[in-house]
């Protein structure tokens, strides 16, 4: 019953997938209503892979420092809470049930690109790579569902949209967050400044300037501590 | 910045939390507004610990056999993405948004109590201690929120709504794939015979009968298998 072969989250190997839900399906299930379970639990075990995919910053802990890093699938189920609690905080007024969906699958493109650490150097190919994974995996869904999620997906990305944009802040301030509670986190590592903290992060405030608010408290802090460095004068 | 106290998951360790937001928010929120942050802040900070209950099941990898065990903050991720993908094959219409809250929230409860592995002996006193542990959790957000999802939790506990019977449907069924693709992950070891499976598994035709079908479907090939143990005639 081991389906998923070696590399599963790789293009190809989803071939090895198809048809297996099919060949499994009870028989008196209607064959229409057999291919869209069959190809929908292919995607729900697909996206398994999305626990495997690291971030660089930590999860809390008894250490103070932190515990393990966190992974990708965790990080989504926490960012969506944020935004089912923090809503009333949108510049804008929100679709929380949007916003909440889109941040479920604003990740899933990592199972084939991996995460992208916000202060590493940055790919220049990621979003033409991410875009492709993207295809790949909402394809695997019957076409009205695959299409609509990856809808919502490219929404997510382009960040041009009240929903889009507060799920961005949202995205943003829980890392920072985990930082702030895990001794820096991976602020000190990459010695970060606190100009490139506001570069890289100030967009929190397109979605919530209450937040934003929030985040320039925990970077004033960071800096006092000495876990983001102030910029040379 | 280390605010959360070694032991925070327990309820004393709360105290230690409370203030925290209020005593760093910017100064030009309004109190109320402020308030209602610092304690949604604080919630979302609390929460992070489900990440570290582990259950007994494991995640997909490129080991047949699987990877590490899951925890239950990416369970709960995976169990929101099923209800978004899954609602057309429950038996009664549900409110979908409903049910992804409800599953995102639904194991809150075991960062104080821990995760029952469905196989195991079980705790008599189990719903009283969680009981008493979402009572604990909710609290830490603004009244009205924390009332609203405390409900929520307790309707799925209850199971006694469309929306709860499939939601816990939901909540079985992923387990099983899990298991049916990391060689019967935790039936071996706890040697789970069919009738167990039956009986403590049964109940997500309540929620959805097609569901139920693809879960007999996969007993009877995890029996096949020789990983569920067949029943002495």
């Amino acid at each position: 019953m081991q389906i998923i072969p070696a590399h599963y989250s790789r293009p190809t190997d989803t071939i090895a997938l198809n048809g297996f839900y099919t060949a499994h399906m009870a028989p008196e299930t209607t064959p229409q209503h057999c291919d869209r379970l069959a190809d929908q639990l292919t995607f729900l075990m697909a996206i398994d892979a999305l626990k495997r995919v690291q971030r660089a910053n930590r999860i809390t802990a008894e250490d103070p420092a932190g515990g393990r890093r966190e992974n990708s699938a965790e990080h989504s189920w926490h960012v969506a809470l944020f935004a089912r609690i923090l809503s009333e905080h949108a510049n804008q007024p929100v679709d929380v049930d949007r916003v909440v969906t889109m941040l479920l699958v604003h990740d899933v493109v990592e199972i084939d690109v991996g995460d992208t650490p916000l202060h590493a150097t940055q790919d220049p190919d990621k979003s033409k790579k991410e875009a492709a994974a993207a295809n790949r995996l909402f394809a695997l869904l019957p076409a009205d569902q695959g299409t609509a999620l990856e809808r919502l997906w490219n929404e997510f990305e382009s960040g041009d949209t009240a929903d889009a944009l507060f799920a961005r802040a949202l995205d943003r301030i829980q890392p920072i967050l985990l930082n702030a509670h895990t001794e820096g986190g991976t602020w000190p590592p990459f010695g970060v400044t606190r100009k490139q903290m506001v570069a890289r992060t100030g967009h929190v405030a397109d979605g919530s300037a209450a937040l934003w608010a929030q985040c320039e408290t925990l970077i004033d802090e960071a800096v006092r501590k000495g876990w983001i460095q102030q910029d040379a004068p």
